[in-house]
């Protein structure tokens, strides 16, 4: 076997959506990065949806960019349309999303990785894990060249033993057109890990011109966006708008009667599939009672007359997939021009991971994104960022980087499928965070820039100007607070104006902006600071005040998960000699070793006392230790 | 099996070169095509160089656009760089080379048949002709659909049992990291056709930051270049150069000591490659005495950073490749980001095809491009093209399109593949056109376009414009053969500045414009025109002018070319029954079933004395039917 001479700090495998912010991270950490990809012109291409962010992926999209990612900046400079989900409801609920044109992301992401001084791009297919005492020494490709690292990052994708299903067909492929990861697949599992089966699918793609649009409601981009990335300073391009429309009854009776032959109802899909992002049979199955079903069209890009049919992924056999779309109205002369499909493919039990995402078995081996059973391009983008990190900190041999459950999203994912794994498809939900309303969108760069900087990811410059943005709010809303509000006939005039009720004596002007009513114009109209805030400034003071109550319940909770966090299980504790321990518990607390007494309170199953039995032991280790 | 309830009148498989023409001409035609393809984002690959044009390639792009095709519009849309080839040598073999942003020619050719109202396109591997009674019907994918119509076009490229080969190591594919196309390769098997192998190969591409440039000589664009297209009006985009360089002994002491590892030469390849382009091996073995051979760097877009190694091709392993590669001056710290590889193939005999490049076996089943043998992107397109218009010509009940050897580039080589087959990957050169002098760039739309205004392919503004140019031309050459140049001292004074004899008596201009210093800005000094010519007449007229001598020889050889062409062979003549043929003739003769009588005088092998045999038969054969 042949090695290249150059070896590298770390190799990443897969140009997807992880692989390439794990290659980014670690090449501003300092890091030499070789990063191999099947098919060079399939950097950063996104299989399904042609969009960026969305409930709980925005706020995962803008830490990454607050940490110095590229994901945010790439999807600005892509983006066709932007839309902010949840105005109406509280911010801690407030997601962007952007719809992307698909081919430049693909285009701006591979030259981007280009450009990095100190990553090398190569297209080469990775067949084999070259491991020596349970520690990764390199990988070989199909052509039986090898290339050495002590670390590799695993962000393969859908590609391990990927099979693609059209009702009973189906055949090797890491997606639609491209090649299965077979061989590296067997190595993984002649190194003892185990794959286990998931299913994702996506829907057909319909030709632009056999579509009747006035059968649809339009859905207009935002107006004046905010930029997804905190270094975008404005959003040019000319936006598209989507299409919303519904299914009806034929449509269902269609599926129905098709069943047998669906790919998932047919039997032939073993695979684990997502109960949140269900496929249109499993919608008709389980929602029996619905009438009807949306259905978004959104372009595929600017140059193409590609439209995606969000709504309608399905693994039904091409003549029930032409009957189906055809029976929504406005799509009667639909022309499917690219198939919907199931995809079945290997994914690795994340329990098998440190926090760091890196193997507990293999010493330098890291798995990042869909490998590690989840699904979506924002989560995959998040794991590469935390692994490419968490990589080239042990490269410079700096401790390991973790965010807990209530400093990120990122945390919560991570922490969710290290330790209670995942059995289906994982996507990120606020409702996973419990602390979201302290990990908001808006507060990303507040929340991150410091340690991105001190990583090396972000710089002097982007700090700078997050620490202005902190220290105008804090100064603003300290002004504000200290504020009396008299009850002049200007004031309550204004109050009137705004729905609100007037005033009969002085009030603190921070207890004005609490009210539903009102918001921050009220302190421009009323009081306003002698140099005026930027809308930036604005919108955090507002947030941070209007929900002081709620906020400061979620920092008093937080101490108090802080407190379990930082009781750490020292790693030769033996759960054999920890006597009350169920097996079942006891089994689970072996193969996930937490690294906290928080982190043991999260595993599936954890009862008080157990966690108590536990506590007992830790003291009685650390006694013998002493002695 | 489920069939597409739409029938077509054409459907056409493979979106490569030769299948994107084809399907574009038939629906100019007015025909109904379905277009299906593999990869939708993989239309119109440049899987190789990435340029178009270049020596004979050139002609056929200008007689594609012509004729009304898209090759040379999407070219000048694409383009990076232009060179006019031969600029120094005579106009038969000047031609013009446009180096393309990849990613953008297969953006534009892929949003240009979206916008085509009659052409379906879609994603789909055909892995069945449905062939009834040696007619065609239709064909079935991957999936078991099926789509019908009386007339599908085989235009898949290298895809046919595609195997790619990097050193001792291979495996199918149809180019690096596409499926190769099996099941259809077995359903041609099962109807009667045999396939060949043949080989061809790409060079590596190299990382532009991995190269020292000043070991190099650049290559700028020509200034004010002329379009490809005559529909471009200007050609604006900025334009990148290219890098000369050599190689030198220790590379080709590289290949010779890893010969035996080789994919080529250490046996591990059947198929046929092609002498006039020779793989780096190929180069080292046939010049043993070459102490180098040349290198060209180009760009493969505008975005990426991507180096096409022009004459690097290889098949060797990747370490060796690297070394190889590194052994160039300028290239000592080269990364190679898609090493280079050789690929083997099916192709049918052409021979088996009529002139309409149809089925002699199978009614209504074409085939265009590398499937026959050729290679090349021009090649390709210039046969899909041809087959399209046929197809469409078929479905119109018109009659067969056909250009002779005398009237197109086009036509040499389809009369070549059908007369003669090829048994290496057949590609264009100048010196396979007996009547290049009348097949020039510059005459390719006054040879063509009225032929592409009768098909429909061409608009009546084209027509015009070509109108007025031939009109325009006649005109002045009519103008300057009539005109007498007096020996005045205005006229010595500027013959002697262009370093030409004085005159003593009076001259004809045509006479004087004929001198080798002259060319038209002597019309222009001495007896310009009352109303000014364009340059592109300018061009025509120095042309037909300068070389009338010549063109007029060629026109009396192409007389006597035609009267054989006219001598058609009745279908029924039974070549069993003419005496005096050996029996190899008689067997060519039998398969190849020329159809005139300088069709058969091109067999391989054909001599006078058989040719008059034949003519014997055909006289006979005349008189029996008219008795
Ligand atoms: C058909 C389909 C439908 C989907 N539908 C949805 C959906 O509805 N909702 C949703 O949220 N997500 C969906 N996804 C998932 C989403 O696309 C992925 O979660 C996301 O792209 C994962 O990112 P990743 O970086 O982990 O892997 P990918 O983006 O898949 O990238 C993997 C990369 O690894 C490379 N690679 C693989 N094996 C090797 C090897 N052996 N050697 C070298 N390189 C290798 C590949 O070339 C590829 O570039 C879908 C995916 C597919 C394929
Ligand atoms: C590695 C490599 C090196 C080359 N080097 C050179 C060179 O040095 N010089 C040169 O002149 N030429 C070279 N060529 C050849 C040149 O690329 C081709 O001649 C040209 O692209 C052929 O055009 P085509 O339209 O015939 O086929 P292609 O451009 O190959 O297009 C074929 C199309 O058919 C589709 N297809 C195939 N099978 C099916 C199916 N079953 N169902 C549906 N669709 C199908 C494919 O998806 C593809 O889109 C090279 C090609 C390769 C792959």
């Amino acid at each position: 076997m042949k090695f290249y001479k150059k070896k590298y700090d770390i190799i990443v495998i897969g140009a997807g959506h992880a692989g390439c912010e794990a290659a980014f991270a670690a090449s501003r950490m300092g890091c030499e990065v070789l990063l191999l990809t099947i098919d060079l012109d399939k950097v950063a291409a996104m299989p399904c949806s042609p969009s960026i962010g969305g409930m709980a992926k925005g706020q995962l999209v803008k830490e990454i960019d607050a940490l110095g990612g590229v994901m945010a900046k790439i999807s600005d400079a892509s983006a066709i349309q932007y839309h902010t989900l949840n105005t109406r409801k509280g911010p801690a609920v407030q997601s962007t999303r952007t719809q992307n044109d698909k081919n430049r992301y693909q285009q701006i992401m591979k030259s981007t990785l280009e450009k990095d001084e100190r990553i090398d791009l190569k297209q080469a297919m990775v067949e084999e894990l070259v491991i020596e005492n349970k520690a990764v020494q390199g990988v070989v490709d199909k052509t039986g060249f090898g290339f050495s690292a002590p670390i590799v990052i695993l962000a393969t994708g859908t590609f391990l033993q990927g099979r693609v299903h059209i009702g009973s067909r189906s055949f090797d492929a890491g997606r639609a057109g491209e090649f299965a990861a077979m061989g590296l697949a067997r190595s993984l599992g002649d190194h003892g890990f185990t794959l286990g089966r998931m299913k994702t699918g996506t829907p057909p793609r319909i030709h632009k011109r056999s579509i009747d649009f006035s059968e649809f409601n339009r859905q207009e981009s935002d107006e004046n966006p905010t930029p997804f990335s905190y270094a975008t300073p404005r959003v040019t391009r000319p936006m598209l708008c989507s299409y919303m429309g519904n299914t009806n009854m034929t449509t269902h009776d269609l599926v129905r009667q098709n069943l047998k032959y669906s790919a998932l109802y047919g039997g032939f899909i073993k695979g684990q599939s997502a109960r949140y992002c269900p496929s249109f049979e499993d919608k008709i199955v389980k929602f029996p009672d619905r009438e009807s079903h949306q259905v978004i069209l959104e372009h595929e890009g600017l140059e193409t007359n590609e439209i995606y049919a969000s709504g309608l992924g399905n693994s039904l056999p091409l003549e029930v997939q032409i009957d189906i779309v055809r029976s929504v109205k406005g799509l009667e002369s639909a022309e499917i021009m690219r198939p919907a499909y199931a995809i079945e493919y290997g994914y690795v039990n994340p329990q098998q991971l440190y926090p760091t995402l890196e193997s507990k078995e293999v010493q330098g081996l890291f798995m990042a994104g869909q490998i590690n059973g989840t699904s979506g391009y924002e989560e995959a983008a998040a794991q590469g960022m935390w692994a490419g990190i968490n990589a080239g900190c042990k490269v410079q041999q700096r401790p390991a980087f973790i965010l807990d459950r209530s400093q990120a999203y990122m945390g919560v994912m991570v922490d969710d499928l290290v330790t209670r794994g995942t059995r289906e498809p994982y996507r990120m939900f606020t409702s996973r965070a419990e602390y979201r309303l302290l990990l908001r969108e808006d507060n990303a760069d507040l929340r991150l820039a410091e340690k991105g900087f001190d990583l090396g990811l972000v710089d002097k410059n982007s700090l700078e100007r997050t620490r202005e943005i902190q220290c105008a709010t804090h100064r603003e809303i300290s002004r504000i607070r200290q504020t009396i509000v008299k009850p002049t006939a200007a004031v309550n005039q204004w109050l009137e104006s705004a729905g609100s009720t007037p005033l009969t004596t002085g009030a603190k002007l921070d207890q004005l902006l609490k009210r539903a009513q009102l918001n921050y114009s009220t302190v421009d109209h009323i009081a306003a600071p002698e140099i005026p805030v930027t809308p930036r400034v604005k919108r955090q003071v507002e947030v941070e005040l209007k929900y002081e109550g709620y906020i400061a319940r979620q920092v008093r909770e937080i101490k108090k998960f802080k407190d379990m966090e930082k009781i750490k299980i020292p790693s030769d504790l033996d759960y054999k000699e920890v006597h009350g321990l169920s097996n079942e518990m006891r089994e689970k607390l072996l193969k996930i070793m937490p690294e906290s007494l928080g982190q043991a309170s999260r595993i599936d199953g954890m009862t008080p006392a157990a966690l108590s039995v536990i506590m007992v032991g830790i003291s009685a280790l650390r006694r013998s230790s002493h002695s």
